[in-house]
């Protein structure tokens, strides 16, 4: 079927509108109408990969998203017509390998197919992202996505939350324990939430003094400013487990530091080498871990809990046709904390699909 | 009180053998009368630094050593006279700070006093280590020793063992737990003991396919030589926990995709700067972490499951005239799998002390 996206020709766009395909439905597909997608620091970067550097264009991005089911394939049994529905950066994977066994697709040994820049299994085709009017998926990556929340605020926690939620997760963060967030940005942000409402007591660290405030308003008991040397020192031995949204390559030694006996630090923003001094892991058994994405059934559980728990993202919801704008924000760290683009009229404005 | 050493006089040696002073018993002192006295890589790095690099020099080494109580101070309550008693590299440590409030004094914030090394915390002076004829010791730093062990094999359980010990424990590694431990000398061969003992299934990583046999007769189930790409391949997703005892610089990327979901890779035999490549910690969320030394109750914890499980080190006696030898030879690693070196006689052959 036809369906408008939003394309960028070339490295740093812009986006224009254009006429994509998507494939029809097969057995255990689903078919969706987008109606918010989130904006990623990954779309950003995407975005700006020259050819000469892997960047592949056109470019139709958008992993993170939330609409309603219009149409099913023979097979699919556990979605109808009308329902809520969310998708977040992975479409497909192998199936069978360790990771997929336990239900990591994140993690799939042959590498998940991605909701954009993907190689789809059966016909090779380049996946093409959710900034547009219809999305394709196997039913076995569409989530059931809970009415009571704010469908636009839904969208980012199909990528920043379940990325956070992870990690909470296999480090059992619950009652009692004492986590640590680095960085309070789209994944920052949701992990002091999830953090909080899974009952642990919450530390932020930020580089930026006037984000003490936020932190707090967001469910934090604490904030250290890691510029502050003796508040940094204070910190020492204080925490069970820290996640590290920093997406650029810094030292880790002061939180490894602030982590207890045996506490885990995740790094989820920076994906390069990282280079750490043995002796800072050595000295109270620290781990250093990483992790990113998440499999469809950590996925699922966290939207369920976000459900419960009434947690959604911070986000500024703009028009499909404000993308270039919101890419252009995002690039500086100008919002607070996610955007969202309005893909709800889309075909309808631009050119109705057949 | 006056007692032998072998000591060097500068690095690369060779021994001698001197007349030390030994501390006159503080309040909860103990003196012991050095028996055997094992020899770690440790040992040989120290002999083999410069003054310039930071090598002290007179040096008198031996950090896991085992004897019998001599005299006690008058605050002694755990120890008498007679009493068969172990001791590690730790013989101090603030007592006061976190790690030391866990039991964890190995690390201690400010440190911990060292068995040779070390500067003692009352007196300022250096510490001489166990190549000697006695030592004296505060009580918290000295172990009941079981007597069900060959005294000399016990030796090395002070540093290997309990090195090894921490992180077994640490990982909850115990019936239905897959165990890696990467290279087979002083370290490996007893992380292999212990991770049976502990009920773990044990593969052992080794350069070398002629240790296979050896491997096996330590109780490991599964060997793996990791020079080979087929066998390496195999291996990966099947461990929940790697101790990697190798000791010099080295990839972690092989190891770590041996790694099942939520996995830890110790580092236990490499101090230096580590890189690694933040995706192979990512897939599969690995965690790296480290380890070295024991603190108090792992320490004693690990003598006693080493005599309810007959547990003791593979090693080479000799007697302690031939010193130089043992480094030597262990510089090459020409010695399965730890030297110990008898002291039980140098005070009486050498010079009697008053």
């Amino acid at each position: 079927m036809e369906t408008i996206a939003l394309q960028a020709l070339k490295a740093a766009g812009p986006f224009t509108p254009a006429t994509i395909q998507r494939r029809e439905l097969r057995e255990d597909d689903v078919d969706i109408r987008v109606s918010f997608c989130g904006v990623c620091h990954s779309d950003v970067h995407a975005l700006h990969t020259p050819a000469e550097a892997g960047g592949v264009f056109p470019l139709v991005p958008g992993h993170e998203f939330v609409g309603e089911v219009v149409q099913v394939g023979p097979s699919v049994t556990g979605f109808v017509p009308g329902d809520p529905v969310a998708v977040g950066n992975i479409v497909d994977s192998c199936g069978t390998c360790r990771m997929c066994q336990v239900s990591q697709e994140n993690f799939c040994e042959e590498f998940p197919t991605l909701t954009y820049g993907g190689t789809d299994r059966l016909d090779g085709s380049l996946t093409n992202g959710a900034f547009s009017g219809r999305y394709v998926v196997r039913e076995k990556f569409v989530y059931s996505r809970p009415t009571v929340l704010d469908p636009a605020a839904v969208a980012p926690l199909m990528c920043a939350g379940v990325t956070v939620w992870e990690p909470l997760r296999a480090a059992g963060v619950g009652p009692g324990t004492r986590l640590g967030v680095v960085g309070l940005g789209g994944l920052g942000h949701l992990a002091v939430r999830l953090g909080r409402a899974l009952g642990a007591e919450v530390t932020v660290f930020t580089t930026t003094p006037a984000k003490a405030a936020d932190a707090r308003a967001l469910g934090a008991q604490r904030v250290v400013v890691s510029t502050d040397r003796h508040a940094m020192k204070d910190s020492h031995w204080s925490l069970d487990t820290i996640l590290d949204t920093v997406a650029v390559d810094h030292d880790f030694g002061p939180y490894l530091r602030a982590l207890d006996l045996d506490g885990t630090l995740y790094s989820l923003g920076y994906l390069g080498t990282v280079t750490v001094r043995t002796l800072e892991l050595l000295s109270g058994r620290k781990r250093l871990a990483s992790g990113g994405s998440g499999g469809h059934r950590a996925t699922q559980e966290m939207l369920d809990f976000c459900g419960e728990h009434g947690i959604v993202a911070d986000i500024e919801v703009l028009p499909a046709m404000e993308v270039d704008t919101a890419f252009e924000r995002l690039a500086r760290n100008d919002v607070r904390y996610r955007f969202v683009l309005d893909f709800r009229s889309i075909d309808d404005d631009l050119q109705p699909p057949h």
